[in-house]
């Protein structure tokens, strides 16, 4: 039904040129304060900060030539745009980038240093999505999506891969979910490993559309999300939703003062920076003891990009 | 002349059960920036988050059973104490800290955290020692010095050898240096392992008595050292001068706003927490891009220790 594990395995192999194995730390800091075993997967140390370096890069790495030739363009305002703009260089595809006008500077320059072109928007998600598709149109670049395309979820669900063949008798795994590709990806890889691994993701009860959508087993639109994890006030798409209905156990709602303290504690005790997205799921887990007790958790931790000048602390 | 190679592979035999073997991290923005190759050896990851807990682990596994039943003793505010408190709790023996009446709360939660007694004392060196002694004589404790001890500075070339073996072909390595206990047992380690490595330091110019010591042949006091770097504030001792003076062929002045830039740099690029002290090697680097060029050089992060709510950025 899923993609099986020989493909999943084919695109971690043709990944590895392109993206970094990232290490797995583990604390006994937080497996004191949470009950259970942690196997930190460190994708705050991968190329541009965060794990969308593993699906864009294999959506790109799966255009055809002439595909290529045409580049690629998406919209967004964090993550993805590095990762689409770093993947596109890395093969000397023309890259573009739609931002909103008001998206931090910081941001605009990361990109920017990758290569990619930016055109600025006004600041809605109607206006991104209608620059994007029209400038599409006019120049044929293939519209690369953040969550909800097949190459990008299973480009995704080389971490969970990498994590599960360095230490196979992790039991359960958890990400954070916001567009669900992370998500997706690991629950993939997760159970074409060993169906038997339960999959738990962490979100914002501030922006909890994943929350609502598997209960009510459809997607439920994401309408003013609030939460201090940027990365996450998005919603699920149509690739990855049977995904998560199908193979995620469940999701955990956390608070916001719950995602600042996981986020300092992992900073101050693990010595690592991660971005307030990334705190989401090791705050799922710290709110959760009877949940998790005793087991061993491989935890993504899917990004370190944050602004040191606008801190939570 | 100086401790060779197989008793310091001893002494890191004998630690390894009791210290973590740390991580060595790459960057290719950081070498792109310094014109070398780094390999960043994070002891901002070691127990207590220093390296600190190398040479004090070795100091207390030196004792004797007679010793070990007086318990140890030190003077600090800083690392060490959280080091020593650690050490003697691992191995069961009393451990006391005289630290300043004004030293910061978060400190003095952490060394009584690993189960230390605390003494306080007035806030000058000469309280600090005097405290030290008396208590020393009334209990019989043994005391432990930060870094002029032999025992200290051979537990600290663990973490270079760790480094070395791992990485055979490092050309050059690089510490901050403050007390001088890190650098001497890294100089030690790496003039063992390979005497065509050369030896380089880090130190603030605002705490420059390690460089004028190696200038003056002699150690020159540290007189009212100023600096961010706040475990840099000391001075070389009778052990670790002659190591020094011998084996490292020099120290490099940083300035402050280099110091945090490098610390900046090293949050943001590597996604990693290192303290003001830990920035000085790197810092020490950047400001040098002739002197580094196209060399492998270990960098040994000393540690990890930051107050969040008090960040230089």
């Amino acid at each position: 039904m899923f993609t099986g594990i020989e493909e999943l395995k084919t695109i971690q192999n043709n990944l590895t040129s392109w993206v970094h194995y990232t290490p797995v730390l583990t604390s006994s800091a937080f497996d004191e304060a949470a009950g259970c075993r942690g196997y930190f997967k460190c994708e705050n140390f991968q190329r541009m900060g965060a794990f969308k370096m593993r699906g864009a890069m294999n959506a790109v790495l799966s255009l055809t030539e002439e595909e290529r030739s045409r580049g690629v363009i998406t919209h967004s305002s964090g993550n993805f745009a590095q990762a689409v703009a770093l993947s596109a260089r890395s093969l000397n595809i023309p890259a573009t980038v739609i931002m909103p006008r008001n998206a931090p500077i910081i941001k605009r320059q990361a990109v920017a240093g990758y290569g990619a072109r930016i055109i600025e928007c006004d600041p809605t998600i109607e206006a991104r999505v209608a620059v994007t598709e029209e400038e599409s149109r006019r120049t044929g670049a293939v519209i690369l999506h953040p969550s909800d395309q097949k190459e990008v979820i299973e480009g995704n669900s080389s971490a969970c891969l990498e994590l599960l063949q360095e230490f196979p008798s992790i039991q359960m795994v958890i990400t954070p979910v916001g567009g669900g590709g992370l998500l997706a990806g690991t629950a993939l890889a997760a159970k074409a490993v060993n169906p038997e691994i339960t999959v738990f993701a962490g979100e914002p009860a501030g922006a909890d559309d994943a929350y609502r959508s598997l209960k009510a087993g459809k997607i439920i639109p994401s309408v003013n999300p609030i939460t201090i994890a940027d990365g996450l006030r998005t919603q699920l798409g149509d690739s990855n939703f049977p995904i998560i209905h199908k193979l995620v156990k469940k999701i955990i709602r956390v608070e916001e003062d719950e995602i600042v303290s996981a986020m300092r504690f992992i900073w101050e005790r693990m010595k690592i920076i991660i971005e307030p997205s990334a705190a989401v799921a090791p705050a799922a887990i710290l709110k959760s003891p009877r949940l998790f007790k005793g087991k061993k958790v491989g935890i993504i931790l899917s990004g370190g990009n944050v602004d040191l000048d606008n801190l939570p602390f």
